[in-house]
């Protein structure tokens, strides 16, 4: 028995707690915010990262930190590995918060990515939109999620709006890249060294947040394994321990690195259910050098999210291989709240299952497309 | 969002908590062990079946209490049913509780069982035993569980040993019945009314514990129709609200009624990667009047418990589809601290599955019936 100690109380600290409680572990929390809804589960310090006082009686209560957040600051995560055992690693947590790094890894393992620049100046700007064209996306380097801190550019006139909201941190420029489809790989690889990837997962978005995933992608063998390989070196460069979630932009036949999540993956939230071993329990096992579990797929998933409150629970409820997450948070807009799964033992079983729950919801809208791609496959 | 009350902190109340939790259902306990194990994932109110004054506090925290520990006094049970919901009633429980009062409504309801009769002094006994005949089982009539509080009298000479054993206490003589096997129905009604049941289970005790379960049984629907049509009609006799468990001889083409436990159960530990809704999220969906969710197997799968101490668990969670579930207790004798569930898509494949477990764990004996079975079917 390892007490697990997790940085953030979030809905993946829930869910970590949820996956790990049945291996014999026991986990602690620290949050800055009182009702971190991990908290219903599992001790919490509340507490700011910077509050070494109360870091260091949890640290010294912890076999093994990890993270929920993966924006904790870096001086944090390097003092807490200075304690006690941290997995990932805060130079693999720190490239993954550093867009331009994280870009830059991706070119030096051969994986391709959008053109992109760093930006550091309003004459930065200029030449990084002479040098990647419009349309482009100016981002900030770091602390972004869901979209946050990001600013599309049409045209040579959206350049001032850009800077003025964005302008005074480090930014990127990144080329805005037509692409087929959103793909994710979720892998884990633990102090062992031992690798494991959950099948390639596609992924919609709206307004800037994971709307639906859906596994395994079928039909492309090849594309995957590249993608897996991508996945493999990176973990490796990086001599990361963990789960992790690499996503991909999937244009043509090309493949180009979007981002790295240094932690259990919202698209990765349909192995709850969908394989034999959770991203959650696989996290677990990875950071303690357990065997690592199966991470093949059983029969075909679809997980719609549900962003700023939750919608009635009855329909999934009421229907078999359905599955309700509801993270027991309150309602505020663009809030991930909970999550649902639907599973089926093939594609045309789980389109009807979806079709259901999508009209029985009011929510046609967010599993159209979802739909579609299970109706063409 | 609810809480939920669970009187008792043991592993049912701990796989109660990790099943409701992503419902968005919080919950509270009372244990008078302050170690309880469910007290690592819920808050516990340390606190006596009779400490009053604390399960004020408890009752008034809680929308609905249920039952982890099912030999609750009937005192506390009503006590608490007149300040909040309680599920299953206490009338319900209290007939559970009582191995007499219990055998008397199987028979009611039409559900036969091996002969029976009251025994509350030394005269009883040996009229009792003029009428079941020897070999037969003297128990205790309440807070009996896993063989304790049973004696087994074999011939004359032995009722003075065992009336010296339990004698004092309300007791019940039955008819030691021959059986080709022991089979258990896990059923749940919820506040509406609705009532569903899981697939028939097959049972395997060593010395009064539950060693193995295999579910679904193959091969005999009409036996299954019987026992299921006895365990609703028991539950609709009883106005029961939640999961419970009937507990069954089968002797050629007769059904004998054995007991039934007014909780989720141990033989229904596999439903939680066996089916689509484990016995313990329905449970927290019947005591909240939600729509109950599907009890159909998925795949085949067995359980096998671990009584007194953990086997090593990494070739448990080297193998697919084997799940590994440490109760976080510490090891003693005879105490219920883990099981594993091994799942397959059809009895061969899981039989391989379940030899190779065996074999690694050095529980071949443990494994031998059930592998007998499985290889049978």
């Amino acid at each position: 028995m390892a007490t697990i100690g997790i940085l953030g109380g979030g809905q993946l600290a829930r869910m970590l707690v949820l996956a790990g409680t049945p291996l014999g572990q026991r986990f602690r929390l620290v949050d800055s915010a009182g009702d971190a809804c991990a908290a219903q589960i599992a001790p919490l310090v509340q507490a700011d990262w910077r509050d070494f006082a109360a870091l260091e009686a949890f640290a010294a209560d912890s076999d093994v930190v990890t993270f929920d957040f993966e924006n904790v600051p870096a001086e944090t995560a390097e003092w807490m590995a200075a304690r006690t055992r941290v997995f990932p690693n805060p130079a693999a947590l720190s490239v993954a918060q550093d867009r331009l790094a994280e870009k830059t890894l991706f070119g030096r393992i051969g994986l391709e990515t959008p053109a992109f620049a760093a930006v550091d100046s309003r004459e930065d700007l200029e030449r990084a939109v002479a040098a990647t064209g419009l349309p482009a996306v100016l981002k900030t380097r770091r602390l972004g999620y869901d979209g946050k801190g990001q600013f599309v550019l049409r045209a040579p006139a959206d350049l001032d709006a850009a800077w003025q909201a964005l302008g005074g941190v480090p930014l990127i420029l990144e080329a805005f890249v037509p692409f087929d489809r959103e793909v994710s790989v979720v892998a884990v690889r633990s102090r062992t060294g031992e690798f494991r990837h959950y099948p390639l997962t596609r992924n919609w978005h709206a307004g800037g947040i994971l709307s639906a995933s859906l596994a395994p992608l079928a039909g492309d063998p090849a594309l995957e394994a590249r993608a897996v390989a991508h996945a493999r070196t990176l973990a490796e460069h990086l001599d990361y321990v963990g789960v992790f979630a690499l996503e991909l932009f999937v244009h043509g036949e090309r493949l180009l690195g979007n981002e790295m999540a240094p932690r259990v993956h919202n698209s990765g939230h349909w192995t709850i259910e969908g394989t034999g071993c959770s991203q959650f329990e696989n996290h677990v096992r990875a950071i303690l050098g357990l065997p690592l579990g199966d991470t093949a797929a059983i029969g075909t998933s679809v997980m719609l999210n549900w962003i700023g409150e939750l919608p009635e629970a009855d329909a999934v409820l009421r229907e078999p291989r359905a599955h309700w997450h509801d993270y027991g948070k309150s309602p505020r807009a663009g809030r991930k709240v909970g999550h649902a799964t639907l599973c089926g033992d093939d594609p045309r079983e789980l389109a009807d299952r979806l079709e259901r729950i999508g009209a029985a919801l009011g929510r046609n809208e967010q599993v159209a497309p979802v739909l579609a791609a299970l109706r063409a496959s």
